[in-house]
């Protein structure tokens, strides 16, 4: 045999396994993606879709309109840390003690226990062993420490910051806080323009870089999260607005909108939009603190009333996830792990003690009735729990709160003392669920307890601006 | 001299000290020993004398009818590990912060701190000063870390495992949990045969090698508890039971009480039994999950009902303790250690803090009165007081349950609003205990506290089944 | 230049410096001292100026009188370290853990936290970087540990011992409590002859050596807390007393007031009375224990009836706080601090989040108002709140209790059923205060908080004993 047959041979056997991998790759025979897009702080109405007459979210909007979107979406805690404890395992995070956001001010308390507890398995987690590349870009807030950072639970790639915020322009990194330097495993970070736009550039080069494999990618932005800042550009779309919080954040709710567009967009221009689910939620209720709307819900961040727990909440799929669909029994963000897992070809099993379930089957109509009859939360003093049409808040400096949802979405009249039966009844099942609960592994701030409470008695937005 | 005379004088002088050793182990000039029977998870109904129909126990009927017995005799908590602490120290286990089983699911929990502390003294610890030797035989569950270790609790002797249970059958053993090797710091054990025969067995050559020093056994079964496993010569004895879970309890219970006989003919055999006071209980109510019955109580383990708290509970001692007595005034578990250490010669000083009391002196009536005007216990969520015949169960999730024992043994009578002013003189007396207690040093795992909960609305044999 | 011109510039320019030196330490120019005197378990009622009819103090009314007097003057907590954190920090000691006495009996507590916590500064960490020396001759009570040393936390000197109490006469130093040898970091100290006059002895002895600088003396007799110990001259005085405990009581009094006595005396003799405020309280309410009357209080030590925390308040400053006056607006030992800081020209800032103020204005008729319309207390198992002449007291074990102190002085009346409305503003008030507070650092030794409810249903002596 010459040498011009070995090389074509060898050419032959190249071009196999290409045409091979090639096939391997056809989006029919893949594993689907998953794009997991969160936003921190959003006030429930701050979008197009959810009524906004201010901020136009074209983009976002469109993940609603083309996929399905669910007005009764809750996330499992009104902070960001628990939330995000939440719905990264599926399962309620006080039954793992994850109550509160990340706190070490408890004297004697061992900060190595201060993160997302080493017991708990990420969605990274689950889907790495499947095959699937994970990638996080922008915040984490689940731990600090070595033990906790993103790419020792389950994520191979990571753009961002492990704290809770960070600023959005470039500035001196001093190591601390919201100016700590931008973190990244696969390339030396360039400099911060706008946080917003970074964050979207890097999910698009996730995108382009793993368009050949299943991946997950959790687009973690932190808008319009404080601190309050904006490009000029984006502001003068605001100028007509008067109140300068809210001109901010308006711009910047706008910028995020813009980046989801990019990230929508580099999926269509791969030709991976019939193999990638796209979710997208906030982490939790706007807080009065960035002048978000939560409209028309009562309430903000921080409490369990519905302005605090409810959140925009989209599932986007072309050819999978219904077009169009308004699906209204109750979801939350802890569904989004078992839907993915299960999605990719996983099983959840009962010992994975999971609270969420797969929403695909429900949306599809392949399985009727509902996803939960009911719902639960605690946070530091206060706990609520929803069932059916009927929400009960208990809060420790007053009697019961009981809401009828059905009639009353802003929660505006407490129905409790005529309906008693109903008030037992919802006071015993929280009570037993609390009691059943783990104590919080690492304790929440004090102060924060009773301004909590405070938040209870303020007056909200309940309409849209206009 | 020559070397006949010094072998004569040598041999005399051997000849005195045997003598002179003889008489000191004289029984009648001998401190009396004790052996302290422990069943584990047994069902108050399940004996002979208690009212089985289903299950022969004629070897613990007889130290019952040749004894006292106890028709109010309580343990200190409706679990094993507090239970055990509870009665090793003569002190309730809450007034030292053991609650909860041991349990080191508490993120940042120190676990050198998970056994019982070591501030407190066991039975052997106070007996072995005295000149006892003292020997465990069977379940420990007081720690399973180096310095919780029975040997360093005060026991000379151990034959057993540091855990809260065991296989009964012999297993290759993976140093995990109810597989881990038998312990023995006087021999190599020899594999297992059938578990309790072993400890049956262990416990007999205990007493055949200390029959002439005073010693305190503590005869540890872990029979009934699970897991469920009885011989095949023994369940055929029960094949007229349908329920296989129940025909498993009965043969276990069966082979129980065949190894109490040995221990009983042991002590015969070697003439002790005039010197021998033996004591038995079980360490809380039955399960349901052992198919076990409390009948005629309502309740289970884990709760505070009395077929949590109320067991079988016998004194025997040929010639000392009353014969074919019925003791009906409340007693506790607690009450052991100082019956035990007085009767030994010791005293039991305030400084000790014991909760119980000698009995010795009430059941001969030299002492009149009742050894408890109040009993109180304390575990996880609950707590309970009994006064005289009146019981009052505490509960977060509803209002409070009194019973008056005189009438309704069963507890199936909530008489609380009918009798208000009781009703709260025992919320009172309950509630400043409880709040006297320090707080728990280990917590209790979460889950179990809501499921507690359940225990107390379930329907319970109150009957003895035939 | 031959020598003599030499030496005799640098003469010219030494008497030069002195000169200055002199003209800064004029009392007109420098900054005042402060003398903060605490008592120790002293009854209210146990001074001439509270109305003691068997125990005279000349030096401590000369003070009173001399001086403003305040009639509603409390301290944060009803026992001694948790007061002491509190009026050392001008910070209500709760806000920051401090709830309890110092006990380490929590197992698996870091012992290292068990203190004033590090992020606390004391009156002397403030005054220090001001140019003043700090002293501290007694009672510490904030921490043993190296990192809790009074010499850490802000004083140059320190005279005394670290923990809670101490023998008053001579005896063989055993390293442990109350026989502990007493430190001193500036000479050797002496062998105790009385403690109480070796206190005062070193309180004039620091008067005398600081005087030409400013200088903060925090004075913390241990006088007349435990044990009882007084000389046999001082005893003499009050044989006409029989109770024996009560005479020694009387005679620990006198003690006090004759080294309260010499310390005014040394302030007068070394020319800075006008340039020296002093202070003077108990750290609590007087105990049962010591046989202390708190007359016209209901209550003791340890409770939050005004008997555990109404204390006598007297500030004195030679022509600055009014001579004469009686102020009877409800003031706090937490007002110290902020009012030394300020009146030596410091700044309290919100940042210092001090719950106290400066006391100067108010009494000056500077400001108009009232320091503090509400005040609330946190002890252990109870908690208290006073606004305006209302004072609601919560307890775990029964229903609120409500007073009205303008008619009620000694607490006799509970008037909650009467003022529901009242009743439930105050409770609701208190409650949000509550669960703004940190979970306690330390926590308390467990039989004391039932001990702590039944001295509410003590009677107390509400009338001076002649």
């Amino acid at each position: 045999m010459d040498a011009k047959v070995i090389i074509l041979l060898i050419w032959g056997l190249l071009l196999n396994v290409y045409c091979y991998a090639q096939q391997t790759k056809n989006p029919k025979d893949q594993k689907p993606n998953f794009i997991f897009i969160v936003a921190d702080d959003l006030g429930y109405g701050d979008l197009g879709f959810t009524g906004s007459h201010q901020i136009k979210t074209p983009n976002i909007d469109r993940l609603a309109y083309e996929g399905t979107s669910f007005t009764n979406g809750y996330v499992s805690s009104p902070v960001c840390s628990p939330s995000r404890a939440g719905f990264l395992t599926g399962r309620n995070q006080v039954s793992f003690g994850h109550d509160n956001n990340i706190d070490g001010s408890q004297l004697g308390f061992d900060p190595d226990f201060l993160g997302l507890p080493l017991s708990e398995k990420t969605i990274a987690d689950r889907l790495k062993p499947m095959g699937y590349i994970c990638g996080l870009v922008g915040k984490w807030h689940l731990g600090d420490k070595p033990q906790f950072h993103p790419l020792k639970r389950g994520f191979d790639e990571f753009w961002g910051y492990t704290g809770g915020g960070h600023n959005y322009f470039n500035s001196e990194p001093d190591g601390e806080g919201y100016l700590s330097p931008i973190e990244c495993n696969y390339k030396s970070p360039a400099p911060i323009t706008y946080l917003t736009d970074d964050k979207g550039k890097e999910c698009v080069d996730f995108i382009r870089r793993h368009k050949n494999e299943p991946f997950f990618l959790f687009a973690s932005f932190n808008a319009p999260h404080s601190p309050m800042q904006a490009t000029e550009k984006d502001l003068a779309l605001f100028s007509h607005i008067k109140d300068e919080k809210r001109r901010i954040y308006c711009a910047m709710v706008h910028r995020l909108d813009i980046n989801v567009g990019r990230i929508i967009e580099a999926i269509k221009e791969e030709g991976l939009a019939e193999n990638t689910l796209i979710a997208f939620i906030s982490d939790n209720g706007g807080p009065r603190g960035n002048a978000s709307v939560n409209a028309p819900f009562n309430g903000q961040k921080g409490i369990l009333l519905e302005g605090g727990v409810r959140v925009p909440f989209i599932l986007n799929w072309k050819g999978v996830v219904p077009s169009g669909k308004i699906y209204a029994h109750p979801v939350t963000s802890l569904d989004f792990a078992p839907t993915f897992v299960e999605t990719a070809g996983g099983r959840v099993s009962k010992e994975d003690k999971m609270d969420g379930v797969n929403l695909i089957p429900y949306i599809n109509g392949e399985k009727l009735g509902v996803p939960h009859q009911e719902l639960k939360w605690r946070f530091t003093i206060s706990a609520a729990i929803r069932d059916g049409d009927w929400k009960l808040v208990r809060l420790p400096d007053r009697l019961p709160m009981l809401y009828n949802l059905k009639n009353d979405i802003s929660e505006q009249q407490n129905v409790a003392l005529k309906n008693i039966e109903i008030t037992r009844d919802l006071l015993k099942k929280l009570g037993k669920w609390d009691v059943e609960q783990p104590h919080p592994v690492f304790l929440e701030g004090a102060i924060w307890k009773g301004l909590q409470l405070e938040e209870y008695d303020k007056d909200y937005l309940l309409v849209q601006p206009k």
